[in-house]
């Protein structure tokens, strides 16, 4: 696996009772995987020769994020290294312009879209349509609400201009909330969907994810499935794919969706598969990858809820523990590795049951605590 | 952790989600555990200068075996590194003969027994009681039914002197069924009981565990766990104790549970938890040892089946894997990375459900066919 983030950390352990050997390649040897795989290399994953060298008899690669570059994925398929997700499918999740193109071309739905040439072309992509306020994207290198701005005007829209990458206008969604349909698709064609999640997002950051979506439909719930299983297929994805969704109501005030973001690994609207799913995301993405059957994606509990915990004011999070787990004996915490630092995601808690208040209020307290912005 | 078999291995794994780091002395590197961890010292145990220089720098030192020379740990504490279980507690693991002395002490009800001089005292136990068979057991070094004979006449009963240990003689109980009571104690006393299993042998291995045991009395059952507890507590065990159970009936028919063995550490009969469980044993046993809250041990599912993979003829399980995870996309494999041997334990399934007929025949067939002893 190629970078020592968190999704590495949890793959690693999604993979061990599998009985693989599992190799990682890691920035440094502090990264929050590198703390807890036994064969690590650590290197640059943008250097071609590094890539190369690490894949050296890795049966398959696979990818932590999304930020290798193509042209390396390629030279390593010529090198006969099977990539999963590939190139072809990979470049959907790395390239919002691509993603755009692509998602176009097979007939989803999607916020009203194009690339934008410098600020004045802004003001016509908002005078297209809607108006201001118009949202912009570098098409590549963005996550976390990075390499996004929301404009009002023409002239606040110059900053996204000065990367000298290409930069994608949308239209602001008018959303209901945020959706992700995941779903998991091996090299043989076989393909498994979890449940459709609601995801609230606080300062453009995923902070608590809800399995299932409260309230949705059961039509909407399998719109939702059926598209991401589509894009999967059509993109020809393997392993994890996470397509985040806008819920929107359309001119009748029919509740429908429209395609936000593409991640093509383990994503944070998954983790609560960890205890709240008879197969885990993580689980299910190396079976996808290592082209075995795939685990049941149905959830084990009625209701299970994710909360990120963010790094706070104190470094030591794990004297929160104590309290923590003598306060709720069926909390389920999955802590990073990192240092903290304030904002950065450091872990997360799961919480299920079959009370949703109780369930949310669980795991709010419990990321809320370890963070230090609850003392009680 | 010392010791780098399969029991470091899914505790390493459980702790993973803790964000604690994990370093583990291992006999080589190719050992089950040191395949997945980070941090391996590759060394003998039984080397008080490598314990020492292994265990410098650690919070805390647990066991995935009971082989440590008990001098050691008591070497290491008197360095001021925490044992847990200590040394005082882990005897009566370690030796057949202070497990039975330190059960008599606290009026644990066990077969009858005492340590026997050669064979003609064997002759000797025999006639004090029921006669023969009985159990000639040496006090240190057995396990799997190694270090254990049946024994018919004082005729037969030479093998076990002849290692120069301390041989313990026991009745041979006609016990309904085995069972065992799995509970962990953390320093500060806190402790839980997980349900009582079923545990079936088959050639004096570990074969099947069935969560909970069919048909026990709720009455039984609690006395089981209380008696696991207070042999928790009066013995000062920190982590997992499972305490392996013969199941009778008295003089008048009742059930009743006399203690066959101890093992203090994950056990086999645990296995069960890491998927049927809301807390597994290997993570409650990572909280017990860092002195944290105990998480809940409660079911997650009516019934949980357990059945250990062995060895068999033909050295690629992997390709059993096809088969298996898509005759049953809800069956959980744990492998332990180990090479494959006739009859060696090298992983273990657990199934879950509300049927235990269909729970145990899925258990089965994956076992069996991952063994190769099922071929359809």
């Amino acid at each position: 696996m190629v970078g020592g983030g968190q999704l590495a950390r949890m793959t690693h352990e999604a993979g061990i009772p599998l009985g693989i050997r599992f190799k990682l390649l890691s920035d440094t040897p502090q990264d929050s995987a590198a703390q807890v795989v036994s064969e690590v290399v650590i290197g640059d994953y943008r250097d071609l020769d590094t890539l190369r060298a690490f894949a050296r008899g890795c049966d398959v690669i696979t990818f932590d994020h999304e930020h290798v570059p193509t042209e390396h994925l390629r030279a390593l398929e010529a090198d006969g290294i099977p990539v999963r997700p590939g190139p072809d499918a990979l470049v959907h999740a790395q390239d919002k312009g691509a993603m755009r193109a692509g998602l176009d071309a097979i007939g989803v739905p999607c916020p009203r879209h194009r690339i934008v040439a410098d600020p004045a072309d802004v003001e016509r992509f908002a005078a297209e349509g809607e108006g201001f306020p118009v949202v912009l994207k570098t098409v590549r290198g963005g996550y976390d609400g990075k390499g996004v701005w929301v404009v009002r005007s023409s002239k606040e829209a110059a900053e996204p201009f000065l990367a000298g990458v290409p930069v994608l206008a949308e239209e602001k969604v008018p959303f209901v909330r945020e959706l992700a349909a995941n779903v998991v698709r091996s090299p043989h064609g076989q393909a498994v969907a979890y449940p459709v999640v609601e995801s609230i997002q606080v300062n453009g950051v995923c902070d608590t994810v809800i399995a299932p979506a409260p309230g949705l439909s059961d039509e909407l719930s399998t719109h939702a499935q059926q598209l991401a299983l589509r894009i999967a297929d059509e993109l020809g994805v393997v392993g994890h794919l996470a397509v985040e969704l806008f819920e929107v109501r359309d001119a009748d005030g029919v509740p429908a969706v429209l395609v936000n973001e593409l991640a093509m690994r383990p994503h944070n609207s998954g983790h609560w598969t960890q205890d709240g799913a008879i197969t885990s995301q993580f689980a299910n993405h190396v079976r996808a990858v290592l082209d075995l059957p795939l685990g049941d994606p149905r959830p084990r509990a009625p209701w299970t809820v994710m909360a990120n915990v963010l790094g706070g004011d104190y470094p030591d999070m794990y004297a929160a523990y104590l309290h923590c787990m003598a306060r709720d004996p069926q909390l389920k915490i999955h802590m990073y590795g990192k240092d903290v630092k304030p904002g950065r995601k450091v872990g997360h808690v799961n919480t299920y049951g079959d009370d949703l208040a109780d369930v949310r209020e669980r795991a709010a307290h419990a990321a809320g605590y370890l963070r230090g912005t609850i003392t009680e």
